[in-house]
C-alpha cells in the first residue's frame, strides 16, 4: 500500500493520554475526539442531513452489510456514492460488515477465505470476504472504510486467538485489495480481554502502515475494568500520529473514560436506539420520558443544552407524543441526544486543549449516574 | 356575542367567484386561499415545527375530539396553550371534536343536549355538548376555533334535515357559551347534497354573525358533481366579507374546484397521511415512489419543486427508505407533499391577484390525473 496523503492526523494538544486533533479527509477535517452518528440503512433514523447539521454532526457511519442487501453497492454507486445518495457532503465511514455477519450466528459459516452467511432480510445466500468487503466498500465511496475483521466472544482465548490471526491475515488482504487512494482503509486490533493477544495485535496491526486503526471487539460483554486495561495496553502501542477509532460504543461514560485513554474517534448507535425507546441522555444520567413524573414538566429535558428540541419543547410534550405514540416523539430525542453526544466530545476537545481533562473526566464521571432512569 | 375586531377579513382581489384575501388573526394574518396542514394529536405527524415553516406553512389544525381524551385540554392550558405546548407560533384552528364523535357510529349516542360517546383508546365514556366543545376549545387556545355541529350522511334527507336544524341550535349555544375574544367561533353549514337545505343552513349561520363560516358535511362520499353545486350554493349565500373554510378537503382538483367556487381555507390529514402509504402528490398526479420503476431513478419527485425532499433527494433514495422501511420516508414525502399543496394555493392566490385564475384552474385540471398511479 502506498502511503496515502489525503489523509493525515494531527496531535494539536494532549493531556495524560487524551488526544485533541485533526484529522483530513476528502470531504473536510474531522476535529477529534468525536462521536459518529450511525445511519444503519443510509439514514440516522428519523433524521434529516439538515437536522444532523444542526447537532453540528460531522463523521457519520453507515453499514456496509445492510447497504449491501438493501439496496446494493452497486445502485449507490450508480447514484453517485453514499454522500450523494444519502445527501450527506461531509465525512463518512462505512464498516466492514465483519461485525454485522459474524452477529449472526447460526446463520453464517466462516471459513479461511471468508463466511458465507444468510440474509436476514429473505433468508437468502451470500458471502464476503476480506475482497469483497473492500470492493463493496469502495463502490459505497465512504472516506473511511474498514478492514474485514472477525469479533471474538471475549472470554474463549483459544478462539479469540484464531480469530485475530485470521483478522490479521485478512487485514493484509484487504491492504492488498483496496484500489481508491480518496478512501482510507483502517486496520482492526482485535484480541478480546487477553493481554497478550491485545498486545500482539496491536503491534502487527501497527506495522502493515494503515493511516488509521480500531480497536474491535471491545463493549461486547467484557467488563468495563478489562475494557479500560485493553485501551491503555493497546494505544500505548497503536502509533501516536495515526487516529484511534473504538468501534461501537457510545454511552457517555464510556466516551469519557475512553478519552482520557487515547481515543479519538467513536461510533453507536446508542442514541438514536435510546430516543426510538423513549429516553433522552443527559450529563447526569438517563432520563425515561414516558414516566408519569414529568407529565406537567414544563422544563425542556436540559435547561442547558442549546439543541433544538430543549429550546422548543417541554418535557410534558415529549411526553404526550410518546404516549400518543407520535413519531416526532423519536425525531425529537435523538436530535437531543445526538446534539449531547456530540456536543460532550467538543466539551472534552476543548478541555483537552486548555490541559484540564483530567478535571474534566473526574467532574462528568461524579455528576454521571450511569444507572439513573428518572 | 360582541363581533369581534381581532379577526377581519379583507378581499384584496377577485376573479370570477375566486378571491384573494388577508384573515387577520392574533397570532399573524393568512393569506387566502390556503392549505392547513392537520396536526391531530398537537404534531403534524413526523414534521417538526422548524420544518413546517420550510414548507411556509402558515395555518394549523389540530383535533378537539384527540387533545380532551390525550394528553387533556387542561394540561395543555396549564402548559400555555396549544401555540405554546406544540411551539408552533403562527395561526392555529381547532375543530369541534363534532366530526370524530360522530365517526364513532355504535360508540356514541346522541340526544338534543349533545353526545355520549366511548374513547376509541380505552373504552371509557364522555360527552360532549356545543357548551364543552367551546370550554375545550377556550382551553386549547387556537385562534379559529368551530361550532359543535352534526355531519349527517349525504343522502338521508330526513336525518339531513334533522341534522341541520340540530346544528342550527348548537350553534348559537356555541355563541352563547363563548367567552374569549382573542378566539373567533366560526358557524359551519351543513344540508347534505339538498339544495334547499343548504340555502337553509347558509341563510341561517349566516345571520348568527360569525366572524367567518366553514362547511361541513362535503368531501364526506357526495359526487363531485354534488360537491361543486353545494359550494355554488352556500358561497352565493355566505356573506363576501368572511372567510369561507370547506372543511376536510385535500385533494389538489379539489382544491382548485372550490377556489373556482369562493372558497378561502382547507385542510385536510391526506398530504401527511399519503406521504405514510408512499405516494407524493404532484401536480400531474399521485406518484407511487414503492415501484420498482423508481429504483434507478436519480431524478427528485418533481424538478419544477423547492422543497427541501426534492433539492436534496432522489427517487431512487426515496425508494430505499421504504422498502427498508425507515421513519425518514414518511417525513421527506410529507415534506413534499405538504409544500406542494401550500404552493399550489399560493399559486392560485397569484392568479386570482393576476386576474387568470379561470385560465390556471383550466390549465391545472388538463394536466392533473386524478387516478394516475406512477
Amino acid at each position: 500500500m502506498t502511503q496515502n496523503n489525503m489523509f493525515t492526523y494531527e496531535c494539536i494538544a494532549q493531556d495524560g493520554n487524551a488526544r485533541a486533533g485533526v484529522f483530513h479527509t476528502p470531504h473536510g477535517d474531522i476535529l477529534t475526539p468525536i462521536f459518529a452518528p450511525v445511519g444503519t440503512q443510509a439514514t440516522v433514523k428519523g433524521i434529516t442531513p439538515a437536522q444532523l447539521e444542526e447537532v453540528r454532526a460531522n463523521l457519520v457511519l453507515s453499514n456496509t452489510y445492510h447497504l449491501y442487501l438493501r439496496p446494493g453497492a452497486e445502485l449507490v454507486a450508480e447514484m453517485g456514492g453514499l454522500h450523494e445518495f444519502m445527501q450527506w457532503p461531509h465525512p463518512m465511514l462505512t464498516d466492514s460488515g465483519g461485525f454485522q455477519v459474524f452477529s449472526l450466528n447460526e446463520l453464517r459459516s466462516l471459513d479461511e477465505d471468508g463466511v458465507t452467511f444468510r440474509s436476514h432480510i429473505d433468508g437468502s445466500t451470500h458471502r464476503f470476504t476480506p475482497e469483497k468487503s473492500i470492493d463493496i466498500q469502495e463502490k459505497l465511496g465512504a472516506d473511511i472504510i474498514m478492514a474485514f475483521d472477525e469479533c471474538a466472544k471475549p472470554y474463549d482465548r483459544e478462539y479469540s486467538k484464531q480469530a485475530m490471526e485470521r483478522t490479521h491475515r485478512w487485514a493484509e488482504r484487504c491492504l492488498q485489495a483496496k484500489t481508491r487512494p480518496e478512501q482510507a482503509l483502517f486496520g482492526i486490533v482485535q484480541g478480546g480481554v487477553f493481554p497478550e493477544l491485545r498486545e500482539e495485535s496491536a503491534k502487527f496491526i501497527s506495522s502493515l502502515g494503515f493511516p488509521g486503526h480500531a480497536i474491535g471487539g471491545l463493549s461486547v460483554g467484557e467488563t468495563k475494568h478489562e475494557m479500560n486495561d485493553m485501551l491503555e495496553l493497546v494505544n500505548a502501542i497503536l502509533p501516536a500520529d495515526k487516529p484511534r477509532y473504538l468501534m461501537g460504543v457510545g454511552s457517555p461514560e464510556d466516551l469519557i473514560n475512553s478519552v482520557l485513554r487515547g481515543v479519538d474517534i467513536f461510533d453507536c448507535v446508542l442514541p438514536t436506539r435510546l430516543a426510538r425507546h423513549k429516553a433522552a441522555m443527559t450529563r447526569t444520567g438517563r432520563m425515561n420520558l414516558q414516566n408519569a413524573s414529568h407529565a406537567h414538566d414544563a422544563r425542556p429535558i436540559d435547561e442547558a443544552c442549546g439543541c433544538y428540541t430543549c429550546q422548543h419543547f417541554s418535557r410534558a410534550y415529549l411526553r404526550h407524543l410518546i404516549v400518543a405514540k407520535e413519531l416526532l416523539a423519536g425525531t425529537l430525542i435523538s436530535i437531543h441526544n445526538l446534539s449531547m453526544l456530540l456536543e460532550l466530545m467538543r466539551d472534552a476537545r476543548q478541555a483537552i486543549i486548555d490541559g484540564r481533562y483530567q478535571d474534566f473526566a473526574v467532574e462528568f464521571l461524579a455528576n454521571y449516574n450511569a444507572s439513573s432512569k428518572k
